[in-house]
């Protein structure tokens, strides 16, 4: 079981992964060379974590000073004012400025109990089922440092959010992969038609699995789990007694009245389940990093514990923004008001890829749209530069598309194991969590791909 | 080496942590109790991660109403205006309310390398040798992700900050102490009479030591540590090639002209030094978890992986307000006004305490004083909580002292491992972040004292 975390791991044979590790210090050097003392913890060895990421290698940075940017899913509109304007008031208070309660302010647990109490059937018990963690991602980290043994197995379907995979490994689990599979028949085609396979999934079960996170609405997919694919995963993690994480960041940002369903709802699955919500994706505040957990005490209280150590607690006066945004939400119609816009942004972006005939994947969920990309051809002997090179050829593509068109995007293998990266080179990310003229320029740019397209 | 993260630590033994062991899920239960499902992980049960902490005992809610709160370090005025209007010019943007890069918004890293570069001596790299964390805290839990192997040894002198604990169990680490030692005559010192005993300290150090954590201005002591002083830790630092974790949160807070040397300016100690800092303590803003950490690409790069995958970024508008609060500071002579408010701040409890006759530690940093509470009776059928019965005897004397007089205080001895909680037991931690007219009535109600001292 130790041995895991000493050897690299198959992704290791990656060889942007290896490039990272040559690079860094392997022992304890006394040499001349004081560069480097301290070996660094061979945990960094796994999860791709010393690998450059997607994130910066189509960075606003290395790419043309006036290209789009579609790549990384934040907002270039800021967030509702009347929010703003409640962090603002908390900057004025003296306690607003000074450390939370590590379970989060009770203004926002209040206000989280109120928001989703309804929408989880459940009178929630702000002081062992509901907590505030730097962000969603801080608040996943968490669990992960509460409940994995070294050993641990954590169930993930591909594609997944690339935070994931080393969040697990760092605190000693093993993720295992199950993919989502894309739509069998070609042409136009809609987020719910990536299915799973649930006898697949069974068999990814062993002893040793803890864990299973399910992402709906899924990102980069937009898949809206239906209730029955719910069932089917609550039945498997009842069955083999499973912590389900339920990431839920997107709970906000469905589309065509689908149903989003919750599965800690779902008959026996509270016990079990600890759902994960955002406050950057709610209200357009990707930096404020407020996040919160819901779930039993049974998982909360561990995760308390962990994230206690780990932040000791999450920023003040954008709790306070947050509680109100949550407070003031129905009354303002503002969920309404936002899936309205982000189906407009949506779209821009699908007119553009239906008027050049290009395949996509409708999301009923999220803000990102899979392109694909199969069909657009680029030359070979573009001059590319090394970070793409050894990689899928969606990385290739997509650098392509941003340094000719002048719209970035993410490539999608980046989002699978090295496995099954071939499954996502087939697409493009496109995030259409921007303000509509820029989408317009953008969609006016994308028309250019006419040219590439076999 | 694995056995380590799997048995309950000498520390289990602990009556506290045995309770809040025996309160949660030891193994697997498929029976009707689903309050329970899947067991969290054993690395809470090591580093008093389940145990009642004295924040959450000598909280406020716990306390009567009107009790004085000198306990927790947080203040209770506002950080100043004009750094809190800065984050309010931040939320007015777009880019200031969505992600960071994970090095931290380079405005901010500016102003540190600006900041801290001459006390460096050193024209500070933005890219590679300054990281933005989540507060302090955050940041120092990243470099043990980074560096920690399982069994790798961390050296604390204790009293030691109690996150210190946990953070390095967390990560598969054993916290190893070596005690700073109390003032040796009776009567009236000063916080450099706490010493480091040298030959002590390289007993300390085995094989498997990794790092040593150097925290100066010291909590609880006050402790300025001198140049000497790092100068010997630094020898032992370069013979041993460990990694020093230089805790200066409290840096910008020395009284009496007392000079606070930084362990990275040490002849070669920059290689192997990562600096701690907080925009919470210089801004008086504890709730904005905003920090730093300031070192080698060597040490940063490995951090740098793990701050990304805990938190992905820290908040962006407080992030702004700290740039702000650098750049403005030595113009507004910010630093040198803040310090001799709390000189006066210390001067109103050091008067209380002298005229009460009571002993004391005079600190030379930070903002606590340590009161001897060797002679302060109290009755022993008070009708103290369980949660402070089976503690040190500070536990109960700070109970009814907040109780009995209306000022809370904190027990020196959760800073200390149980084995050396006996030199804790004999102090009291109280903090003088906080206005002058709070402190003159607690100063005040201080003096009932008298007819509790032996």
């Amino acid at each position: 079981m130790l041995a895991r975390l000493f050897r690299p791991s198959a992704l290791a044979s990656n060889n942007h992964l290896r490039r990272a590790l040559m690079s860094g210090p392997n022992g304890v050097s006394k040499s001349q060379d004081r560069s480097s003392l301290v070996p660094f913890s061979s945990r960094l060895k796994e999860g791709r974590a010393l690998a450059e990421d997607v994130w910066s290698i189509y960075n606003v940075a290395n790419l043309p000073a006036d290209c789009i940017n579609l790549g990384q899913g934040y907002m270039n509109f800021a967030p509702p004012k009347w929010v703003a304007e409640a962090a603002n008031t908390a900057l004025q208070g003296v306690a607003e400025n000074h450390y939370s309660h590590p379970k989060g302010r009770m203004r926002l647990r209040q206000a989280i109990k109120a928001h989703y109490g309804p929408q989880f059937n459940r009178d929630l018990d702000v002081e062992t089922e509901i907590l505030v963690t730097s962000g969603a991602n801080e608040g996943q980290y968490s669990v992960f440092v509460a409940f994995l043994e070294i050993g641990d197995e954590v169930i993930m379907f591909e594609p997944f959010f690339d935070q994931y995979l080393p969040s697990v490994t760092f605190n000693g689990g093993t993720p295992v992969y199950v993919p989502l599979h894309p739509p069998k028949k070609g042409g136009k085609n809609t987020s719910n038609e990536w299915t799973i396979d649930l006898a697949e999934l069974r068999r990814a079960i062993t002893p040793r699995t803890k864990m299973i996170i399910v992402n709906t609405p899924h990102n980069p997919v937009g898949k809206v789990f239906t209730r029955e694919e719910l069932e089917g995963i609550a039945a498997l993690a009842e069955e083999f007694n499973l912590i389900v994480m339920a990431d839920e960041v997107y709970d906000c940002l469905t589309f065509d009245g689908k149903e989003h369903v919750r599965i800690a709802t779902l008959p026996g699955m509270w016990d079990r389940t600890v759902t994960v919500g955002s406050a950057g994706k709610a209200f357009c505040a990707t930096g404020w990093r407020v996040g919160w957990l819901i779930g039993p005490a049974s998982i909360i209280r561990p995760t308390l514990a962990a994230t206690t150590r780990i932040v000791f607690c999450t920023n003040s006066p954008l709790q306070e923004a947050a509680a109100a945004g949550l407070e003031q939400a129905e009354q303002r119609g503002y969920f309404a008001k936002q899936r309205e816009e982000y189906a407009e942004r949506r779209k821009i972006l699908t007119d553009a890829f239906d008027k050049l005939g290009l395949t996509y994947t409708l999301p009923e969920g999220s803000y990102f749209i899979l392109l694909d990309i199969k069909n657009v051809k680029f030359p070979d002997d573009y001059p590319f530069p090394q970070s793409v090179l050894g990689r899928g050829r969606d990385f290739r593509a997509c650098w392509f598309i941003a340094l000719e068109l002048g719209v970035s995007s993410i490539p999608v293998s980046e989002f699978y194991c090295e496995e099954h990266a071939n499954i996502g080179e087939a697409y493009a990310r496109f995030a259409f969590c921007k303000d509509t003229e820029t989408l317009k320029r953008a969609a006016e740019r994308l028309q250019k791909l006419k040219n590439y397209i076999q």
